[in-house]
Protein backbone atom coordinates (compact mmCIF):
# COMPACT_ATOMS: atom_id res chain seq x y z
CA UNK A 1 0.00 0.00 0.00
CA UNK A 2 1.03 3.45 -0.34
CA UNK A 3 3.14 5.35 2.31
CA UNK A 4 0.74 8.11 2.64
CA UNK A 5 -2.49 5.78 3.07
CA UNK A 6 -0.94 3.27 5.01
CA UNK A 7 -0.13 6.16 7.54
CA UNK A 8 -3.36 7.44 7.40
CA UNK A 9 -5.05 4.24 8.69
CA UNK A 10 -2.29 4.05 11.41
CA UNK A 11 -3.61 7.48 12.23
CA UNK A 12 -7.40 5.98 12.63
CA UNK A 13 -8.42 8.43 9.47
CA UNK A 14 -10.40 7.90 6.39
CA UNK A 15 -10.23 9.85 2.70
CA UNK A 16 -13.89 10.63 2.46
CA UNK A 17 -16.00 9.80 -0.63
CA UNK A 18 -16.58 12.25 -3.11
CA UNK A 19 -18.38 15.23 -1.56
CA UNK A 20 -22.39 15.01 -1.66
CA UNK A 21 -23.29 18.70 -3.55
CA UNK A 22 -25.96 20.12 -1.32
CA UNK A 23 -29.32 20.00 -3.80
CA UNK A 24 -29.81 21.18 -6.82
CA UNK A 25 -26.29 23.15 -6.80
CA UNK A 26 -23.64 23.02 -10.01
CA UNK A 27 -20.05 23.36 -9.22
CA UNK A 28 -18.71 24.09 -12.66
CA UNK A 29 -14.85 23.77 -11.70
CA UNK A 30 -12.86 20.87 -9.93
CA UNK A 31 -11.85 20.25 -6.89
CA UNK A 32 -8.09 19.75 -8.03
CA UNK A 33 -6.00 20.65 -11.24
CA UNK A 34 -3.18 19.70 -12.22
CA UNK A 35 -0.89 21.92 -14.74
CA UNK A 36 2.23 20.53 -15.21
CA UNK A 37 4.12 19.95 -12.00
CA UNK A 38 1.93 22.32 -10.05
CA UNK A 39 -1.67 20.91 -8.49
CA UNK A 40 -4.11 23.52 -7.77
CA UNK A 41 -6.33 22.79 -5.34
CA UNK A 42 -10.14 24.33 -4.97
CA UNK A 43 -11.21 25.53 -1.73
CA UNK A 44 -12.66 22.53 0.65
CA UNK A 45 -15.26 22.01 3.38
CA UNK A 46 -14.77 19.60 5.94
CA UNK A 47 -15.76 16.06 4.75
CA UNK A 48 -17.30 12.89 6.67
CA UNK A 49 -16.20 9.96 5.47
CA UNK A 50 -19.65 9.16 3.44
CA UNK A 51 -18.80 11.99 1.53
CA UNK A 52 -21.23 14.79 3.14
CA UNK A 53 -19.99 17.68 4.77
CA UNK A 54 -19.13 18.01 8.10
CA UNK A 55 -21.77 19.13 11.17
CA UNK A 56 -22.11 21.53 12.71
CA UNK A 57 -22.38 24.54 10.37
CA UNK A 58 -22.41 28.08 11.12
CA UNK A 59 -19.21 30.44 12.83
CA UNK A 60 -16.34 29.71 14.75
CA UNK A 61 -17.07 31.91 17.97
CA UNK A 62 -20.62 31.09 17.42
CA UNK A 63 -22.09 28.36 16.56
CA UNK A 64 -18.58 26.16 17.17
CA UNK A 65 -15.95 26.80 19.68
CA UNK A 66 -12.23 27.21 18.17
CA UNK A 67 -11.63 23.91 19.27
CA UNK A 68 -14.74 22.07 16.94
CA UNK A 69 -12.91 24.79 14.28
CA UNK A 70 -10.02 23.04 14.81
CA UNK A 71 -11.68 19.58 14.19
CA UNK A 72 -12.89 21.19 11.29
CA UNK A 73 -10.00 22.38 9.49
CA UNK A 74 -8.33 18.95 10.18
CA UNK A 75 -11.71 17.86 8.26
CA UNK A 76 -10.62 20.01 5.48
CA UNK A 77 -7.82 18.32 5.16
CA UNK A 78 -8.96 14.70 4.98
CA UNK A 79 -11.11 16.07 2.26
CA UNK A 80 -8.49 17.37 -0.22
CA UNK A 81 -6.35 14.63 0.24
CA UNK A 82 -9.38 12.42 -0.64
CA UNK A 83 -9.43 14.40 -4.04
CA UNK A 84 -5.96 14.13 -4.25
CA UNK A 85 -6.05 10.70 -4.38
CA UNK A 86 -8.52 10.33 -6.80
CA UNK A 87 -7.00 12.84 -9.33
CA UNK A 88 -3.42 11.68 -8.90
CA UNK A 89 -3.95 7.53 -8.32
CA UNK A 90 -1.42 7.90 -5.07
CA UNK A 91 -0.72 10.66 -2.81
CA UNK A 92 2.72 9.75 -2.92
CA UNK A 93 3.21 11.42 -6.06
CA UNK A 94 2.87 14.94 -4.02
CA UNK A 95 6.63 15.80 -3.79
CA UNK A 96 5.91 19.20 -1.55
CA UNK A 97 3.18 21.42 -0.22
CA UNK A 98 3.45 24.57 -1.25
CA UNK A 99 0.76 27.08 0.48
CA UNK A 100 -2.57 27.20 2.21
CA UNK A 101 -4.86 30.10 2.30
CA UNK A 102 -7.25 29.57 5.41
CA UNK A 103 -10.44 30.75 6.14
CA UNK A 104 -12.51 30.83 8.99
CA UNK A 105 -16.16 31.97 8.85
CA UNK A 106 -15.79 33.92 11.89
CA UNK A 107 -18.55 35.20 14.77
CA UNK A 108 -17.78 38.82 15.29
CA UNK A 109 -14.56 39.46 17.31
CA UNK A 110 -12.88 36.26 17.37
CA UNK A 111 -10.14 36.40 15.97
CA UNK A 112 -8.27 32.84 17.11
CA UNK A 113 -8.11 31.96 13.24
CA UNK A 114 -4.42 30.47 13.75
CA UNK A 115 -4.96 27.95 16.08
CA UNK A 116 -8.10 26.73 14.08
CA UNK A 117 -6.39 26.43 10.73
CA UNK A 118 -3.70 24.58 13.15
CA UNK A 119 -5.70 21.87 12.68
CA UNK A 120 -5.11 21.56 8.93
CA UNK A 121 -1.20 22.24 8.77
CA UNK A 122 -1.06 19.86 12.29
CA UNK A 123 -2.37 17.24 9.80
CA UNK A 124 -0.12 17.91 6.81
CA UNK A 125 2.94 17.84 8.34
CA UNK A 126 2.31 14.96 10.29
CA UNK A 127 1.47 13.06 7.15
CA UNK A 128 3.81 14.65 4.80
CA UNK A 129 7.02 15.37 7.29
CA UNK A 130 8.83 18.09 7.49
CA UNK A 131 10.26 19.05 3.79
CA UNK A 132 7.31 17.74 1.98
CA UNK A 133 4.92 18.63 4.36
CA UNK A 134 5.91 22.57 4.61
CA UNK A 135 3.95 25.33 3.32
CA UNK A 136 3.32 28.88 3.89
CA UNK A 137 -0.02 30.06 5.15
CA UNK A 138 -2.55 32.07 5.57
CA UNK A 139 -5.66 31.89 8.21
CA UNK A 140 -7.93 34.83 8.10
CA UNK A 141 -11.85 35.05 9.22
CA UNK A 142 -14.24 36.26 6.34
CA UNK A 143 -17.42 37.24 6.78
CA UNK A 144 -19.27 34.38 5.07
CA UNK A 145 -18.24 30.69 3.64
CA UNK A 146 -20.51 28.64 1.17
CA UNK A 147 -23.31 26.60 2.83
CA UNK A 148 -22.75 28.89 5.67
CA UNK A 149 -19.53 26.40 6.72
CA UNK A 150 -17.31 27.19 9.51
CA UNK A 151 -14.05 26.54 7.44
CA UNK A 152 -12.76 26.45 3.89
CA UNK A 153 -9.10 25.88 2.76
CA UNK A 154 -7.55 25.96 -0.92
CA UNK A 155 -3.67 25.10 -1.59
CA UNK A 156 -0.81 24.56 -3.99
CA UNK A 157 0.92 21.97 -4.47
CA UNK A 158 4.04 20.21 -6.53
CA UNK A 159 4.35 16.57 -7.78
CA UNK A 160 7.28 14.71 -9.29
CA UNK A 161 7.68 15.38 -12.74
CA UNK B 1 -9.26 35.41 -36.39
CA UNK B 2 -8.11 34.02 -33.06
CA UNK B 3 -10.71 31.24 -32.03
CA UNK B 4 -11.33 32.25 -28.47
CA UNK B 5 -12.12 35.68 -29.64
CA UNK B 6 -14.28 34.81 -32.36
CA UNK B 7 -16.39 32.85 -30.30
CA UNK B 8 -16.81 35.76 -27.84
CA UNK B 9 -18.30 37.30 -30.81
CA UNK B 10 -20.47 34.34 -31.41
CA UNK B 11 -21.43 34.65 -28.10
CA UNK B 12 -22.48 38.33 -28.48
CA UNK B 13 -20.04 38.81 -25.60
CA UNK B 14 -17.21 42.08 -25.90
CA UNK B 15 -13.82 42.62 -24.39
CA UNK B 16 -14.05 46.08 -22.48
CA UNK B 17 -11.71 49.03 -22.82
CA UNK B 18 -8.99 48.83 -20.28
CA UNK B 19 -10.54 49.97 -16.35
CA UNK B 20 -11.80 53.52 -16.05
CA UNK B 21 -9.91 53.95 -12.53
CA UNK B 22 -11.87 56.01 -10.10
CA UNK B 23 -10.95 59.33 -9.49
CA UNK B 24 -7.09 60.23 -8.02
CA UNK B 25 -6.20 56.29 -7.52
CA UNK B 26 -2.99 54.93 -7.80
CA UNK B 27 -2.94 51.76 -9.15
CA UNK B 28 0.74 50.11 -8.95
CA UNK B 29 0.56 46.45 -9.68
CA UNK B 30 -0.30 45.57 -12.86
CA UNK B 31 -3.92 43.89 -13.76
CA UNK B 32 -1.58 40.87 -15.32
CA UNK B 33 1.99 38.88 -14.76
CA UNK B 34 3.50 36.75 -16.77
CA UNK B 35 6.15 35.23 -15.15
CA UNK B 36 7.67 32.27 -17.26
CA UNK B 37 4.71 30.17 -18.08
CA UNK B 38 2.27 31.30 -15.17
CA UNK B 39 0.11 34.09 -15.37
CA UNK B 40 -0.71 35.75 -12.33
CA UNK B 41 -4.40 37.38 -12.93
CA UNK B 42 -5.30 40.67 -10.30
CA UNK B 43 -8.55 40.64 -8.57
CA UNK B 44 -10.61 42.25 -10.91
CA UNK B 45 -13.86 44.23 -10.89
CA UNK B 46 -17.31 43.55 -13.33
CA UNK B 47 -16.61 46.00 -16.14
CA UNK B 48 -18.87 47.50 -19.29
CA UNK B 49 -17.30 47.76 -22.88
CA UNK B 50 -16.30 51.52 -21.94
CA UNK B 51 -13.95 49.96 -19.43
CA UNK B 52 -16.37 51.43 -16.55
CA UNK B 53 -16.79 49.50 -13.43
CA UNK B 54 -20.29 47.88 -14.09
CA UNK B 55 -23.19 49.31 -11.79
CA UNK B 56 -24.51 48.57 -9.28
CA UNK B 57 -22.48 48.65 -7.05
CA UNK B 58 -23.03 46.98 -3.22
CA UNK B 59 -23.92 43.39 -1.61
CA UNK B 60 -24.65 40.67 -2.46
CA UNK B 61 -28.22 39.77 -0.56
CA UNK B 62 -28.69 43.59 -0.49
CA UNK B 63 -28.32 46.09 -3.33
CA UNK B 64 -27.84 43.35 -5.73
CA UNK B 65 -29.70 40.32 -6.16
CA UNK B 66 -27.65 36.54 -6.44
CA UNK B 67 -29.22 36.75 -10.02
CA UNK B 68 -27.40 39.68 -10.92
CA UNK B 69 -24.32 38.70 -8.64
CA UNK B 70 -23.88 36.21 -11.05
CA UNK B 71 -24.19 38.81 -14.27
CA UNK B 72 -20.91 40.48 -11.97
CA UNK B 73 -18.87 37.52 -11.87
CA UNK B 74 -19.66 36.57 -15.82
CA UNK B 75 -18.57 40.78 -16.32
CA UNK B 76 -15.47 39.90 -14.16
CA UNK B 77 -14.29 36.81 -16.63
CA UNK B 78 -14.83 39.43 -19.57
CA UNK B 79 -12.71 42.42 -17.38
CA UNK B 80 -10.26 39.85 -17.33
CA UNK B 81 -10.38 38.59 -20.68
CA UNK B 82 -10.02 41.96 -21.91
CA UNK B 83 -6.43 42.73 -20.04
CA UNK B 84 -5.24 39.26 -20.76
CA UNK B 85 -5.89 39.89 -24.35
CA UNK B 86 -3.77 43.14 -24.44
CA UNK B 87 -0.98 41.76 -22.55
CA UNK B 88 -0.62 37.95 -24.18
CA UNK B 89 -1.68 39.50 -28.15
CA UNK B 90 -3.90 36.55 -28.20
CA UNK B 91 -6.17 34.50 -26.20
CA UNK B 92 -5.47 31.47 -27.77
CA UNK B 93 -2.22 31.31 -26.63
CA UNK B 94 -3.76 30.26 -23.02
CA UNK B 95 -2.63 26.49 -22.40
CA UNK B 96 -5.14 25.90 -19.44
CA UNK B 97 -6.49 28.01 -16.21
CA UNK B 98 -5.34 26.65 -12.93
CA UNK B 99 -7.42 28.69 -10.52
CA UNK B 100 -9.84 31.49 -9.32
CA UNK B 101 -10.40 32.92 -6.08
CA UNK B 102 -14.00 34.34 -5.91
CA UNK B 103 -14.52 37.31 -3.45
CA UNK B 104 -18.74 38.40 -2.58
CA UNK B 105 -19.14 41.58 -1.13
CA UNK B 106 -21.94 39.83 0.85
CA UNK B 107 -24.94 41.16 2.72
CA UNK B 108 -24.93 39.87 6.44
CA UNK B 109 -26.39 36.32 6.00
CA UNK B 110 -25.84 35.49 2.27
CA UNK B 111 -23.90 32.74 1.93
CA UNK B 112 -24.94 31.54 -1.75
CA UNK B 113 -21.15 32.38 -2.86
CA UNK B 114 -21.40 29.10 -4.64
CA UNK B 115 -23.96 30.23 -7.19
CA UNK B 116 -22.37 33.58 -7.72
CA UNK B 117 -19.23 32.78 -8.92
CA UNK B 118 -20.69 30.22 -11.39
CA UNK B 119 -20.86 33.03 -13.44
CA UNK B 120 -16.99 33.55 -14.00
CA UNK B 121 -16.63 29.99 -14.35
CA UNK B 122 -19.36 28.96 -16.75
CA UNK B 123 -17.83 31.31 -18.60
CA UNK B 124 -14.31 30.22 -18.58
CA UNK B 125 -15.18 26.38 -19.68
CA UNK B 126 -17.98 27.62 -22.04
CA UNK B 127 -15.01 29.44 -24.13
CA UNK B 128 -12.14 27.61 -23.30
CA UNK B 129 -13.78 24.02 -23.12
CA UNK B 130 -13.30 21.52 -20.37
CA UNK B 131 -9.88 20.60 -20.73
CA UNK B 132 -8.11 23.94 -21.27
CA UNK B 133 -11.22 26.06 -18.92
CA UNK B 134 -11.21 23.16 -15.72
CA UNK B 135 -10.16 25.25 -12.77
CA UNK B 136 -9.94 24.78 -9.18
CA UNK B 137 -11.65 27.78 -7.14
CA UNK B 138 -12.82 29.13 -4.04
CA UNK B 139 -16.06 31.37 -3.82
CA UNK B 140 -16.29 33.05 -0.62
CA UNK B 141 -17.95 36.33 1.17
CA UNK B 142 -16.00 39.01 2.49
CA UNK B 143 -16.57 42.30 4.83
CA UNK B 144 -15.76 44.56 1.99
CA UNK B 145 -14.41 44.91 -1.86
CA UNK B 146 -12.63 48.05 -3.15
CA UNK B 147 -15.46 50.78 -4.53
CA UNK B 148 -18.10 48.54 -3.51
CA UNK B 149 -17.59 46.73 -6.12
CA UNK B 150 -19.77 43.43 -5.58
CA UNK B 151 -17.70 40.53 -7.00
CA UNK B 152 -13.85 41.07 -7.07
CA UNK B 153 -12.09 37.79 -8.62
CA UNK B 154 -8.44 36.40 -9.10
CA UNK B 155 -6.76 33.80 -11.18
CA UNK B 156 -3.70 32.28 -12.13
CA UNK B 157 -3.33 30.21 -15.48
CA UNK B 158 -0.88 28.92 -17.92
CA UNK B 159 0.36 29.89 -21.46
CA UNK B 160 2.21 27.53 -23.74
CA UNK B 161 6.49 27.77 -23.38
CA UNK C 1 26.34 44.43 -0.29
CA UNK C 2 23.75 42.98 -2.16
CA UNK C 3 21.62 45.42 -4.19
CA UNK C 4 18.33 45.30 -2.63
CA UNK C 5 19.57 45.24 1.00
CA UNK C 6 21.74 48.42 0.08
CA UNK C 7 18.71 50.39 -1.45
CA UNK C 8 16.91 49.73 2.10
CA UNK C 9 19.40 50.95 3.78
CA UNK C 10 19.32 54.25 1.64
CA UNK C 11 15.82 54.40 2.06
CA UNK C 12 16.58 54.20 5.76
CA UNK C 13 14.51 50.97 5.86
CA UNK C 14 14.84 47.84 8.27
CA UNK C 15 14.51 43.97 8.00
CA UNK C 16 13.18 43.00 11.24
CA UNK C 17 13.92 40.18 13.52
CA UNK C 18 11.85 37.11 13.29
CA UNK C 19 8.41 37.23 14.43
CA UNK C 20 7.68 36.88 18.10
CA UNK C 21 4.99 35.03 18.38
CA UNK C 22 2.55 36.23 20.50
CA UNK C 23 1.80 34.14 23.88
CA UNK C 24 1.13 30.49 23.57
CA UNK C 25 0.53 29.83 19.97
CA UNK C 26 2.56 27.37 17.81
CA UNK C 27 2.56 28.08 14.23
CA UNK C 28 3.01 24.72 11.96
CA UNK C 29 3.88 26.70 9.07
CA UNK C 30 7.07 28.26 7.42
CA UNK C 31 7.12 32.08 6.52
CA UNK C 32 8.64 31.31 3.20
CA UNK C 33 8.49 27.94 1.51
CA UNK C 34 10.75 27.75 -1.84
CA UNK C 35 9.61 25.01 -4.47
CA UNK C 36 11.86 25.20 -7.71
CA UNK C 37 11.90 28.47 -8.50
CA UNK C 38 8.54 29.26 -7.16
CA UNK C 39 8.79 30.87 -3.79
CA UNK C 40 4.99 30.87 -1.52
CA UNK C 41 5.17 33.42 0.96
CA UNK C 42 2.46 33.29 4.22
CA UNK C 43 0.27 35.83 4.91
CA UNK C 44 2.52 38.02 7.15
CA UNK C 45 1.85 40.75 9.99
CA UNK C 46 3.49 44.49 10.06
CA UNK C 47 6.50 44.42 12.15
CA UNK C 48 8.49 46.72 14.37
CA UNK C 49 12.81 45.94 13.75
CA UNK C 50 12.43 44.02 16.65
CA UNK C 51 10.66 41.39 15.52
CA UNK C 52 7.45 42.49 17.35
CA UNK C 53 3.67 42.64 15.75
CA UNK C 54 3.36 46.89 14.98
CA UNK C 55 0.80 48.73 17.09
CA UNK C 56 -2.05 49.58 17.24
CA UNK C 57 -4.08 46.77 16.42
CA UNK C 58 -7.83 46.75 15.16
CA UNK C 59 -9.83 47.67 12.24
CA UNK C 60 -8.86 50.28 9.51
CA UNK C 61 -11.59 52.97 9.36
CA UNK C 62 -11.75 52.56 13.10
CA UNK C 63 -8.79 52.30 15.26
CA UNK C 64 -6.76 53.08 12.10
CA UNK C 65 -7.13 55.55 9.40
CA UNK C 66 -6.88 54.69 5.98
CA UNK C 67 -2.87 56.30 6.20
CA UNK C 68 -1.87 54.12 9.27
CA UNK C 69 -3.42 51.54 7.29
CA UNK C 70 -0.88 52.62 4.30
CA UNK C 71 1.98 52.41 6.81
CA UNK C 72 0.75 48.98 8.25
CA UNK C 73 0.98 47.51 4.54
CA UNK C 74 4.26 48.98 4.11
CA UNK C 75 5.58 47.34 7.54
CA UNK C 76 4.04 43.97 5.95
CA UNK C 77 6.36 44.08 2.96
CA UNK C 78 9.23 44.68 5.00
CA UNK C 79 8.40 41.81 7.02
CA UNK C 80 8.63 39.59 3.96
CA UNK C 81 11.54 40.95 3.18
CA UNK C 82 13.44 39.81 6.21
CA UNK C 83 11.87 36.55 6.11
CA UNK C 84 12.79 36.41 2.53
CA UNK C 85 16.69 37.06 3.34
CA UNK C 86 16.80 35.03 5.62
CA UNK C 87 15.39 32.43 3.62
CA UNK C 88 17.37 33.27 0.60
CA UNK C 89 20.54 34.21 1.57
CA UNK C 90 20.17 37.29 -0.50
CA UNK C 91 17.28 39.04 -1.80
CA UNK C 92 19.04 39.70 -5.01
CA UNK C 93 18.00 36.25 -5.68
CA UNK C 94 14.42 37.28 -6.55
CA UNK C 95 13.64 37.14 -10.37
CA UNK C 96 10.18 38.60 -10.43
CA UNK C 97 7.27 39.07 -7.50
CA UNK C 98 3.83 37.17 -8.98
CA UNK C 99 1.26 37.94 -6.95
CA UNK C 100 0.28 39.54 -3.74
CA UNK C 101 -3.29 38.73 -1.86
CA UNK C 102 -3.38 41.81 0.42
CA UNK C 103 -6.32 41.69 3.53
CA UNK C 104 -7.39 44.79 4.87
CA UNK C 105 -8.95 44.18 8.84
CA UNK C 106 -11.86 46.47 7.96
CA UNK C 107 -15.11 48.16 9.92
CA UNK C 108 -18.18 48.31 8.50
CA UNK C 109 -18.33 50.93 5.46
CA UNK C 110 -14.67 51.11 5.30
CA UNK C 111 -14.16 50.42 1.37
CA UNK C 112 -10.44 52.03 0.36
CA UNK C 113 -8.62 49.54 0.72
CA UNK C 114 -6.79 49.99 -2.70
CA UNK C 115 -4.79 53.16 -1.04
CA UNK C 116 -4.22 51.16 1.88
CA UNK C 117 -2.84 48.15 0.00
CA UNK C 118 -0.24 50.48 -1.72
CA UNK C 119 2.00 50.69 1.33
CA UNK C 120 3.26 47.59 0.15
CA UNK C 121 2.88 47.45 -3.21
CA UNK C 122 4.58 50.58 -4.05
CA UNK C 123 7.57 49.60 -1.54
CA UNK C 124 8.09 46.78 -3.56
CA UNK C 125 8.27 47.86 -7.11
CA UNK C 126 10.50 51.18 -5.67
CA UNK C 127 12.85 48.67 -3.87
CA UNK C 128 13.10 46.16 -7.14
CA UNK C 129 11.98 48.24 -9.99
CA UNK C 130 9.23 48.21 -12.52
CA UNK C 131 10.46 45.18 -14.34
CA UNK C 132 11.36 42.49 -11.40
CA UNK C 133 8.91 44.44 -8.86
CA UNK C 134 6.14 44.13 -11.12
CA UNK C 135 3.12 42.09 -9.35
CA UNK C 136 -0.52 41.29 -9.96
CA UNK C 137 -2.89 41.94 -6.55
CA UNK C 138 -6.16 42.24 -5.20
CA UNK C 139 -6.75 44.11 -1.85
CA UNK C 140 -10.14 43.20 -0.04
CA UNK C 141 -11.40 43.98 3.50
CA UNK C 142 -12.10 40.49 5.53
CA UNK C 143 -14.10 40.63 8.35
CA UNK C 144 -11.18 39.31 10.82
CA UNK C 145 -7.26 38.66 11.38
CA UNK C 146 -5.18 36.82 13.26
CA UNK C 147 -4.31 39.18 16.46
CA UNK C 148 -6.47 41.21 15.60
CA UNK C 149 -3.83 42.83 13.00
CA UNK C 150 -4.86 46.01 10.69
CA UNK C 151 -3.86 44.05 7.53
CA UNK C 152 -1.86 41.12 6.18
CA UNK C 153 -0.43 39.90 2.73
CA UNK C 154 0.86 36.88 1.45
CA UNK C 155 2.73 36.85 -2.06
CA UNK C 156 3.85 34.60 -4.51
CA UNK C 157 7.53 35.23 -6.27
CA UNK C 158 10.24 33.83 -8.55
CA UNK C 159 14.01 33.39 -7.81
CA UNK C 160 16.28 32.38 -10.57
CA UNK C 161 16.86 28.78 -11.35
Amino acid sequence: MAKIEAKLQRMGLYLPAPLEVPGGLTLPFKPVVVRGNTVYIAGHAPQEPDGSISKPFGKVGAELTAEQGYEMAKKVGLSMLGDLARELGDLDRISGWCHALGMVNVAPGFSSTTPVINGFSELIVELFGPQKGAHSRSAVGVAVLPFDISVEIEAVLQIDG
